[in-house]
């Protein structure tokens, strides 16, 4: 099925709008265009509401965020609700100040997410700071593993029914929800921890996949996820002994320009629950 | 010719102020020292026109403009032109918002520009835009073939001499024209659409060439043009099968670090109408 | 010796703060984990004392400031110091505009720094600009050789007994001093002045190093120099003929994420004077 989910994207080369931090937001083009899909950024107040409108979807990231940008996050958002467009949010630390706090809370209370993204910690921090306890185990550990992955699934629906929202929950096991269904993916390589970007790329691509299958958002995200996980297994197995992280952060991208969405079917590894 | 071109960068270093985007700003600063040139990146008011005297030449790129930066670049093009220096400017995305139109177009009054350089799009956006209809075709295709080359030189003819302004169209054929002479340049590769950032590196690099080559900016333009292009046929060659975009566009940048005017002499591929 | 403090680096995993410049700044965050410490971004007012304050250390950065960050680099600065948390300053370009120096300038006077690390005209330049004629020799050339490296050392030495702050100086010959105690370093490759970065780089893995060894800032300063340098020779070792400066980048960073504490003791190249 994700084969499909992927075709879609190489064909309808979906042009994804990004409001991101100046971190990774090279990468985050490349990776856009190594899957088919086309980016454009921009983030002026004054042109945001445009921009958004000749596109097809639209992906906020708060790293790096300002007041300005902010603001610009907020129109975005709307006027992408109002043209029926995804919009995805990757709340980059969001628990290490209560500026990120305070604007991922109010980005959820005005703009309709098709998708949050994030690791657990930054899932948790955004349950926990709206006031949700419900569903949310203070004690729930940092790394989703096969010890705790009930409780993580079982978090995950709990704040995807709540929010009405996609939450996608990445770490050495993906766990995406819609409330209802949750997939499982296992795809991926710990060395995708050891490059600056990882997240923010597949947030990207997230919004690109979902973008080109919007009847179907649950489904084109765990595609994505699975689709960068394949390719950090592709990338490890191409290191030599003197490559590092700047090179396996490249082989990465690489692996999904080469990725067909044949490989993707094949090398996809998850369980819907 | 184009080798006394390129020697005349190698031999005088130009300094180059940008005020780009964000997106694609580091590679910018890598092929500008590849090519010989070396970089300066400023864009506060409060700076501006003193960086860019101290510098050999101005590149203007309206990629992810602001209110902040968009005053920086009135500030920065007017003092290089009292100082005589050459300025480019990279439309980036202009028909994508009234922001952007609104600021090339002002830059467009308020600054005296070598070289304009964009893709069909870009510059038939600009020339429409700025109520110019003569010699734009509304049929005019967004892309640079052979059938249509008669048609896109004579519209880079019409435009370049209206504004006094060399024009430089890129696409499969680059086009570049001071509305007497123009150039239509071959060489190149279409993976060079597969990662953001060429046509800004390219903007940055044509910058260098006009400031090392003051009396020659359209042979400067065209080398510039040409050894882009020859860098990217030099990446394609190397690419093996795991390859993708990520590391083809490092590997056009490692292409002009190595390239020596020797070498664009030979494998300029152009004809001068 | 440098072995135990590159060590350090990867046990504690530092987590540094960084107000940097967009050029670099990806390459940066990359460097940082290579190392073994944790990079985050962050420069709005409303939260860099809190990010500050949840990190190990603090980079200061002033290349592409802005008036926005420059009140963010204040703010953060002063609430380092207030935690006792290493503080660096790469004073990038002060020489080249009044807003740089000024900064600069006012950086010193209200903040107290750990380390200054820059090449010698900037160092040369900050001291001049402050006022401070005393040790510095107008005609000290901008490179470290060895016909005026005692020169070099002894204007770091006076530099440094001035402001109580380590001065780093990078060239072909690095100089660290705190005033009693001075390095010579001489790891590197000419080649590392070749592509964007390099010293924004390595004063980011200053802050790492001196942040996990708090107690001994001279030498972890002069470790991270080392490191830099070697990487940068290692990475000069891998190079095919077709490698250029872009894929030479990246390979120093893979260069420092391959290096272990014993490949530093052993590749260092230094005395102290």
């Amino acid at each position: 099925m994700f084969k499909e989910i992927f075709e879609n994207v190489k064909e309808k080369h979906p042009l994804i709008h990004n409001i991101t931090n100046y971190v990774t937001v090279h990468d985050c083009a490349n990776i856009l265009i190594a899957c088919g899909a086309a980016p454009i950024m921009a983030d002026d107040a004054d042109e945001v509401e445009e921009i958004t409108s000749i596109c097809h979807g639209l992906n906020i990231n708060i790293g790096t965020l300002n007041r300005r940008t902010i603001a610009s996050m907020l129109l975005a958002g709307q006027r992408a609700n109002a043209l029926g467009h995804p919009v995805v949010l990757d709340p980059v630390g969001v628990g290490a100040s209560k500026l990120r706090m305070d604007t991922a809370l109010k980005l959820l209370e005005e703009v309709k997410f098709t998708v949050i993204k994030g690791n657990i910690s930054e899932i948790k921090a955004l349950a926990t700071g709206g006031g949700t306890t419900r569903g949310v185990d203070a004690n729930l550990a940092d790394r989703v593993t096969e010890e705790n992955l009930d409780q993580v699934v079982a978090f995950a629906k709990a704040f995807a029914k709540e929010t009405g929202t996609i939450i996608a929950i990445t770490s050495a096991i993906d766990v995406v929800s819609d409330g209802e269904t949750t997939y499982c993916i296992r795809n991926g390589h710990p060395m995708m921890e050891s490059y600056t970007g990882a997240g923010c790329q597949l947030s990207a691509m997230v919004t690109a996949f979902v973008s080109a299958n919007p009847d179907r958002p649950l489904d084109a995200t765990a595609a994505a996820i699975a689709a960068m996980g394949l390719a950090g297994e592709t990338a490890y197995g191409r290191l030599d002994e003197m490559d590092g992280n700047a090179s396996y952060s490249n082989y990465t991208i690489d692996a999904i320009y080469r990725m067909t969405p044949e490989k993707l079917e094949k090398g996809a590894k998850y369980e819907v629950r």
